[in-house]
């Protein structure tokens, strides 16, 4: 910013020096040779250069679900892992919460019978767990949890089990003049509480479920307090209403994993002009899980249904990555 | 993105030639030396300038208001103008419409009954205007309608009434690192019609009131549909709400000109460091309007009590303002 003329060419000589370092010869390094990687760059082509399918900066959108699109899910969303931690201190605090079926049900341990709930119960203990609090007061205590808890097959904290190749797609979008969003099923304070760090996403774009919130004067000093009620479910048709909302334009390129996320697709490649849509199949039980069809936690069936007719890109993650995670040596 | 380093290095070497253009010697010239202008700028160096209270570019949010702070909003907010222009249309392709009550008032023009009504009545009708429509459609419904009103006092558009140095105010904090957002009672999309052309603002930095939406499949194409009916008034409390949904961080900088306001103005000056929360003051009967604790319109009465003790700043137009409007000479 203080640059003077002097030091601007010399930092221009400098990055202009090594084109190499400015553009890396493989933007995509963790990604194998194959039709989802060719799909990804032709589009990434035809979007930001001269030509008909050329999408202004301000319009080139890219959306991203979060649990399994971009990290670990199974064996069991870690927003729900969060959840069910703090659950006892919640019901301490209030006795009145165990009067709820779901919350009955999770204290003793019983997931079946959360999950027999669906999506409705889920997000009922999202917000009981996620609410009480101040916004301010909420982002250092999920913070904390992130640094404390462990997944039980990597033994890494959730932050260490983002998929490498999607952070490489992440960084040449935006390189390209992309903005990235994450629009995620997850409650919007949660992810937001790592989205920088993890993702480089700040966290104005990050779209989520949202709880009701009030406004109060606490001790003259203005708050906003979470309540426990999910107002918005950002899941299905709720993500692409979640765009329109939030983002106001359809994005260019969407990339999600379940069929939570078919409506996000639907909505970005129903828009003219050169569009993407992207599902990642997990089917790698040797180096991630495999599960589509048949599983409780990232169902895949419909969007595998609706893929070709779509012209959708299945995006395998055995075939398609190299590695999975940063911390893993590369494949062939 | 495609210079090559012959050319980036003429492309800076022009940009750097005459330092003067890149940061002109008064970067707001239609302000009058006093509190307000020295309060702004003192509160831009500190946030920007190493020191105590500098706050890292991430998180310079400025908020503003649109109706009487950006653009003129008497005699009649634009956008009721524009929701009784459309009424006619709308209750034609609706008769059912016109069974309600505010629908009926506001077609036999008496707008006294509408505005007894209060906010609910007003935003009642903006819904039922706004709605009916994909997403898509709605926006080329606005732009027709900014470019063919006249303003019965100035006989000039809408979007000739922005406020000179509101636009120098909103560039100064973005070539010093803020993201400027608008933060509107009206609903979002009617403001997003014009927020880039008017204020270089992104449809995505603009919060304000929702409807209901919907999603659908028309003929195999995903469309979000406006329901006629609000979802959530960005007004009052609800724009604390707004910036917290949608924003995720307090303004360190807010700017309001109603009641309406002063929750957008605790939420931000409640946050810690560096923080400023101005009221523009309309005073200034010979160039635009004189109103305050009496308007029907932009009531500014609990403001104007509030800000000595919560230390804003109260901008007079008629004193702080060497000029309202672009095309406006500038006084002394």
């Amino acid at each position: 910013m203080t640059l003077g003329r002097r030091g601007l060419l010399a930092a221009v000589l400098a990055a202009t020096a090594t084109p190499a370092a400015a553009a890396p010869a493989d933007p995509l390094p963790s990604w194998r040779d194959g039709p989802a990687r060719r799909a990804i760059l032709d589009l990434i082509r035809r979007t930001t250069r001269p030509g008909p399918g050329f999408v202004p900066p301000e319009a080139r959108v890219a959306s991203f679900d979060n649990d399994g699109t971009l990290w670990v899910e199974q064996p069991m969303y870690p927003e729900v892992v969060f959840a069910l931690d703090r659950l006892p201190a919640v019901v301490a605090a209030d006795p009145s919460l165990a009067e709820r079926p779901v919350v009955r049900a999770a204290l003793a341990g019983d997931l079946a019978a959360v999950f027999a709930g669906g999506a409705p119960s889920l997000f009922e203990l999202v917000a009981v767990t996620h609410a009480g609090m101040t916004e301010d007061a909420f982002l250092p205590l999920a913070e904390a949890w992130f640094r404390t808890w462990r997944h039980p097959r990597y033994a890494r904290p959730q932050t260490a089990l983002i998929y490498q190749p999607m952070i490489e797609l992440l960084r040449l979008l935006r390189r390209e003049g992309f903005a990235t969003w994450i629009v995620t099923g997850g409650e919007q304070g949660y992810v937001r509480a790592v989205s920088r760090s993890l993702y480089d996403v700040p966290v104005e774009r990050v779209v989520g479920s949202d709880l009701r919130a009030e406004f109060r004067l606490v001790e003259g000093r203005a708050e906003v307090l979470r309540r426990p009620t999910i107002a918005a479910i950002d899941e299905g048709p709720g993500k692409a209403l979640g765009i329109a909302r939030a983002i106001g334009r359809r994005p260019v390129l969407a990339f999600g994993n379940s069929d939570g996320d078919v409506e996000m697709l639907q909505y970005a490649t129903s828009g003219s002009g050169a569009r993407l849509g992207l599902l990642l199949r997990h089917d790698d039980a040797a180096r991630e899980y495999a599960y589509d069809r048949e599983s409780r936690i990232g169902r895949l069936a419909r969007g595998l249904d609706l893929a070709p007719g779509a012209g959708w890109v299945v995006v395998s993650m055995r075939q398609d990555w190299r590695r999975v995670f940063a911390w893993e040596p590369a494949a062939a």
